[in-house]
């Protein structure tokens, strides 16, 4: 199969209108994908995004255009992705402006994501699905190895995987039959008011859910109050999560985390810089048995396994668009499973649900083998513009059944909410 | 002040063309600038730019002008860059792209230079002195302190600003007597010749520089064969610092390292992953007494700050134009400071050794307060095309004269080699 083009689209959604999304240090984000469509010679499409919160959205679409060259009027062999993903974050010129991080990686992510697309649409089966077919040997050569092996290495994942393949077609029907556990930040917007928060606390344990995420970090009597107020309207049982988006340096974050440890927080998020392994690993010290989650922000592999080594973190947040795809977030999750630690993807956002549901199944299905502390972030916005938008029962997410990675937008949203030329954007 | 408008320029030498630069990770590079210049309501003009290799040189122009809002048609206070900068790497839609690192920050750093570059040149002084001359209170309030204070915060920073106040009058007629200390990477790019790699480092040893520094880590043979050489050739007392330019992994980089251990190598620079901090400080305590550099790829201040918080290196090398500029370096020299570890700055490309200068200088003066084990790398290429070029005598830096950066382009440069457009770039 050849990739004969690409069409890349600035689609941006006016969310900042309802304060959607607001936490202590993103007040007021504008969803966005640089969005790519890779076209081949079979007709069949591959469609993925990196995902932003508006501004700067163009500069992502500037990477995605700068990688074409090394895409387009090329092969793509579905049997051998983890070269078209090297291929992708190798090129040394544009490797400089990381290396493996920032906007050239997700540009990169938004390729790689792509190409699943494409593959898993070509075998008509949803990429969980595809990456669940694979034997050990297929998966350990989709990863990009380079500074892992002082952690994990091929033959040890290879073991890890094959260990794994007893019980993978009981998973698959569980997965079908169950769905995965899912969590709620629905309720928790820091610009949302106490009546909302109240109300849609009790609204998600109704729904089924059996934990939610609320965002702090802003003031702490303001934390106290509504995380008071949660628990009041959730229960003892439900577990509620803290989110502080980076907010704090390490003896702020261990304060704060400890001032609201009477109202029993399940997990605290992103407690300080994503970059600091050596200062969660601090943070998590000190607030155990609070458990530390981070992830959404972290640059790559490279970080991941430091958070793993240093025993920095409790549960790891991968993001399906923030590192290079599919095959670095596969690395990942196998980087946990050897370190033991459950991995709970990060999602919300405009399309981050639909992608990384699949990362989360294929785990459960081939990787770590359980759904035990697993669950995925869920937040009910922007799924309508999508072909096959997540479905939610009973707080669960059920298995995706389409083709491909879910990463499609619907061709109306792609026209109207094109930046900054779309309607949606001229009458605002 | 005000900042009216901004104009950028994507400019790009065909450095490949030579294989000047070539190394075992970036085989061509061509050495390319994002260049911005700041103009202001009083005719006074800032120039600051990103580096980069080549392809996505366009990705950072894009970065700037994203940053563009934050900038044009408000003041610039030239009292508060701390301001200037925070602005800069605050805007909380564009720090998703990140945070702190690769395009959008290396951007910033663009920014942020061309406002001290301005900042120089309205007092009349070179940048090195503008900053030496700051009260200790007036440096403090240029870092973003955040993420920083488990290792150092603004009081202690200040008490060790005042502990270097004294001799300051006396070191500044110190560096305009003798310069700063230098090394060369000339003689060592891996795709020169033996006959070449002989004969510049002898000549390098004759210009009177007594470190130089050699490329490695493609092939061990060949490695240890020019190891052999360069030390035949400089004799004993000459150090020789071996780079690798991120090529291994961990028990890679200790074997590597090893066998080049009889060849007595001074350094060995990025080993691994930039983002490697555990990976650093595991290799630094297998091949000490050989030292661990790194720097010229670390992203920002939290990362600079792990790699001394975990002892994961000998010498830190900060590079000009990788994170937020002035301020972010002024904080990374204060840490290094803190830790006791030597900077040695990165340079080389296009007018990294201009700017880089100004930064070792005024922490000679006025942060570590001395001149042992420092030493700024320096590379004979493209000073010709600047207005106020280093000038080295006696493998030393002379201390820069002129108002500003030193960071301007000549016109006909920004004419000639501007891409895909300029005359250079039309006829190749």
């Amino acid at each position: 199969m050849r990739v004969t083009g690409l069409s890349v689209h600035d689609v941006r959604f006016p969310t900042s209108r309802e304060l959607d999304g607001s936490d202590a240090m993103n007040p007021d984000p504008d969803y966005s994908a640089a969005y790519v469509v890779l076209h081949t010679d079979e007709g069949l499409e591959g469609h993925g995004f990196c995902f932003t919160i508006g501004r700067g959205n163009e500069i992502c679409v500037a990477a995605i255009e700068a990688l074409e060259p090394l895409v387009k009027d090329r092969d793509l062999d579905l049997g051998d992705l983890g070269e078209f993903g090297r291929r992708l974050t190798h090129d040394s010129q544009i490797r400089w402006l990381g290396p493996d991080k920032g906007v050239v990686h997700m540009a990169a992510g938004a390729m790689v994501n792509a190409a699943f697309d494409l593959a898993g649409t070509a075998e008509g089966v949803p990429v969980w699905r595809y990456l669940a077919d694979l034997e050990p040997d297929q998966v350990v050569d989709l990863v990009d190895w380079r500074y892992l092996t002082d952690a994990l290495g091929p033959a040890e994942a290879r073991e890890l995987l094959q260990a794994k393949a007893g019980g993978k077609a009981e998973r698959i029907q569980t997965l079908q039959d169950e769905g995965f556990p899912a969590y709620t930040t629905t309720p928790g917007w820091l610009g949302y008011s106490d009546e909302k928060l109240v109300r849609l606390a009790r609204e998600a344990k109704e729904q089924g859910f059996t934990q939610i995420k609320l965002k702090v970090g802003l003031d702490l009597e303001h934390d106290i109050r509504r995380m008071a107020l949660a628990r009041e309207a959730v229960g003892p049982e439900t577990r509620i999560a803290i989110d502080a988006n980076q907010r704090w340096d390490v003896a702020e974050a261990i304060d704060w985390v400890t001032a609201l440890g009477p109202y029993d927080p399940y997990w605290i998020e992103e407690p300080t810089s994503p970059d600091d392994v050596l200062g969660h690993a601090a943070i998590r010290k000190a607030v155990s048995p609070i458990k530390v989650a981070t992830g959404e922000h972290c640059a790559n592999r490279v970080m991941f396994k430091q958070l793993l080594q240093a025993e920095a973190i409790d549960v790891l947040q991968l993001d399906a668009c923030r590192v290079a795809g599919v095959t670095e977030n596969i690395a990942i999750l196998l980087l946990a499973a050897k370190f033991g630690v459950p991995v709970c993807p990060h999602a919300g956002g405009v399309g981050l649900c639909e992608v990384v549901q699949h990362l989360a199944m294929y785990d459960f299905v081939a990787v770590s083998g359980t759904m035990r502390d697993r669950t995925i972030e869920y937040v009910d916005h922007l799924h309508e513009h999508f072909a096959d938008p997540v479905r939610i029962a009973g707080g669960r997410y059920l298995a995706p059944q389409a083709a491909g990675l879910s990463a499609r937008m619907l061709p109306a949203t792609l026209a109207d909410y094109v930046y900054p030329n779309g309607p949606i954007w001229r009458t605002s």
